[in-house]
């Protein structure tokens, strides 16, 4: 079984799939003005973008790592969050506070999802 | 096949399988006003309790990553640690300081084991 | 199915395999006296050795995380980084900054891949 990837670039591919699990690598906002909510749309529409690509979708993510600058913008990640999935069962999730790329990157989500 | 979800709530599921593996969220500590030895304890019993409905436990853990508001307590983390691995071979594992979700939250650990 | 360990100690174990995935455990540098690039250096080179164990190598890899005590490190990091994987497709990769296990640690580097 082969490994597939999607867009690989210098760095990275945006993500891999193997064995019917997709890993997506980890997207920050592309507007950075955004708060903590705004960036975390921004983020979560790419991810339903990337799991398209590969025929899934955020019903079958599997666990997700928010990374954020300052844990006091956990609430407003959380009501994009929550927003995003509606009805849909959550996947596992943590959530800690790290150093992100740019000093204006407040959010930081890496996913794994079912094919 | 489909992927399954454990008490899924309004932010997490506290696992999900897919493909033989769960994925198991970060999980904190109840009591907060225990040490790192003491919230590494009660984490590690949650761990096991999850894993358990799912037929499985500690021995198959795959990999491991443990987040420390403080590296000093690394110490005291282990000490819970490699005592509730006992002879057991140990997984994979990463350990990291990060900012966790609340000032007297020490430690947060997040696994994956197979079924 | 059963899981295999690679040299499992008190703390844990290099890597971890099941289902065709090896998960390989945080890796740090041996010689802490170098900088970030010299530093992710030796982990990539320790990283060949793992994969190699198990008949598999980096062409195959499915996601790494990369923690950094600066992120300043960044650039020399990435410099190693791209030239360890030449002309291969990427991984999935996040990168964020974190405390790592002593002062002078500069990079820790996770990975996963496929058998």
């Amino acid at each position: 079984m082969t490994v597939e990837h999607l867009n690989s670039g210098e760095i990275l591919s945006q993500a891999t799939v193997y064995n019917g699990v997709v890993n997506v690598c980890g997207l920050t906002a592309d507007d950075m003005s955004l708060d903590a909510k705004g960036q975390t749309e921004q983020i979560l529409a790419k991810i339903d973008n990337i799991l398209a690509t590969y025929g899934t979708d955020k019903s079958k993510l599997l666990m997700a790592t928010l990374y954020l600058t300052d844990m006091g913008d956990k609430p407003g990640m959380n009501e994009a969050w929550t927003a995003w999935l509606g009805d849909l069962e959550r996947p596992a999730r943590a959530c800690v506070g790290s150093t992100l790329g740019t000093a204006d990157t407040l959010v930081e989500i890496v996913v794994s999802a079912a094919k």
